[in-house]
């Protein structure tokens, strides 16, 4: 083997640090958010994260302080025209009727049972909580993840017909990620159940149990036939997480103000509010959906008819525009909404 | 500059890799446990660490589960004779008196605020919780914290005449800094306040609010004068985190079984139970008090008389024997107690 010079080490040397450079450049330069347009909604999120991480930026925030929280439903994945949760229940109620006969011929679980989707659309909020009552509570914990991660494997939405773990929204996932890479811990604080949330949050949002908050009902501490301890969740409301139980639940569960805070609807608001009356650079963002034909377009904001789910009044629209909240419009600011579209 | 062979830049490259290597093993050897004392204690924190964080091991945990509680007073730091928490509550009679003259002449808050030592060692249970419901609500988050703060700073511990925050066990946070090395997420879960104890626990015990679990009351969102908004602290329990508690507060606040638990009272055992319940290995350790020389001794476990404060008797000495946790002696398993002694 010939000798080679000791600059030819050298060179080798630099060689792999300038690939490295090239490296850290040209990563730096990929675009976080590729299925965003430019725009302000973009650039908002851009600027927000640049100046909260950037050592010597005036808005710099210390890493300790960087959470992020987010609303799930309608802001990270589809909950038009049915929470994916109150799906699980309604599929839930055969069994729980198994168990109990006496529940058969008893409102509203009789209505469920009958199959009758229209008669089913009719159901109140009452109706509505007391199935959620009981398909959800008198199990053990263990019980529960198990036959949520069954009824996540086979349940399918009725016009993707793809499982609804694929049905989030891709600029947000990306917008998880950009924002974990730049330091933040990103939270889920949703009004749908906490439990339910957590049993696919890590694998489908990267979002690990203990930060999903939630609503959440108590739960009892006992011993089985073996003598091993388990939890039994009761129908005890300990959080409503939705409206003024946003900030509350984030206190509870986390116990600072985030310095950034996405959410779709009037369940948000004070979340929001909440965390744009801190102090230095904070970021409130509201999706608004406004896309018809690639997704869904509700909300009176719109000028369309309010839903049940996700509503979005002319004075959320307001509020925002007014304490410098950004409007993400789906239509405009989305290049994809779906990872599984091309 | 005399050219160097090829064979020079490949033997750079080795002695790299070995300076790499040899450091790793260095880091390897270095015993993350210097004050402990070798013994069964220290031996089974280090196999549960190794067992579980070791690829390939057969006991081996994803590094997603790997959660560790502790509780805090007597587990964490001295709790002897009085909890600190409850020594805030006594030094803030005086101002909550001062806001309401009407508290003057009302017991218990009347011995408090004639300073009689011995009429104040004498109060109730049911007396400390109306001091404790005066003192720990009815104010915003952010004044609350503003006090505890301020409290920390000036107050001293009697024997030792340091800041409570400086009579950290400093085996104990060996054993945290040791498990965060090796990829544990450390949480807290404490009878103690949840509000009360996020305060410090970042700087004290490197452990972030969100990861601090405790006894947790309401809270109540409003706007002030200024049209911000607040949350102000109400008297309504959500979260007894004691006993059975804990376990139910490690569901609510955590989600998922922790591998390894550490306690050092009754109040401890359900936690400890639940987490030895689990597959695979798992850690329980409890911390007896038997070094009334450096620290206290007491608990009936010892022959001596139990105190109101991290009761251990003898069944629970019982427990930990059957069940195969790890009972942690003061005397004889740590070298040094606290970072301040030499």
């Amino acid at each position: 083997m010939k000798p080679i010079p000791f600059i030819s080490g050298i060179a080798r040397i630099f060689a792999i640090g300038a690939l490295l450079a090239l490296g850290v450049s040209a990563h730096a330069q990929t675009d976080p958010l590729p299925s965003w347009n430019d725009g302000p909604a973009k650039q908002a999120v851009v600027e927000f994260v640049q100046a909260t991480t950037t050592q010597g930026s005036p808005k710099f925030v210390p890493p300790a302080e960087h959470i992020a929280t987010f609303d799930q439903d309608g802001t990270l994945w589809v909950s038009h025209p049915m929470y994916s949760q109150v799906m699980y229940c309604l599929d839930r109620v055969p069994a729980v009727v198994k168990a109990k006969p006496e529940l058969k011929n008893v409102e509203p679980f009789k209505t469920v049972m009958s199959g009758n989707r229209e008669a089913m659309a009719k159901l109140s909020m009452k109706d509505l909580e007391k199935i959620l009552a009981a398909t959800l509570t008198g199990i053990s914990v263990d019980e529960f993840n198990t036959e949520v991660k069954k009824w996540l494997a086979a349940a399918k939405d009725p016009r993707w017909k793809r499982p609804y773990t694929e049905l989030t929204y891709l600029p947000m996932q990306e917008v998880l990620k950009y924002l974990r890479a730049s330091g933040y811990k990103t939270f889920i604080v949703t009004g749908g159940g906490q439990d339910f949330v957590r049993v696919y949050a890590e694998q489908v949002y990267g979002i690990p149990p203990e930060q999903v908050v939630g609503t959440a009902g108590g739960t009892k501490y006992g011993y089985g036939k073996d003598g091993k301890p388990f939890l039994t969740k009761e129908p005890r409301l300990l959080l409503n997480d939705d409206n003024a139980g946003k900030p509350e639940g984030i206190h509870l569960m986390i116990g600072r103000r985030p310095y950034a805070a996405f959410g779709n609807s009037t369940g948000d608001r004070q979340m929001l509010e909440y965390t744009k009356a801190g102090d230095g650079a904070r970021l409130a963002m509201l999706v608004l959906h406004d896309d018809a034909k690639r997704e869904y377009a509700y909300g009176p904001a719109l000028g369309l008819p309010d839903t049940k789910v996700g509503a979005f009044p002319q004075a959320l629209y307001d509020q925002a525009k007014k304490q410098g909240w950004t409007v993400i419009s789906m239509k405009n600011d989305w290049k994809r909404i779906f990872a599984f579209e091309q």
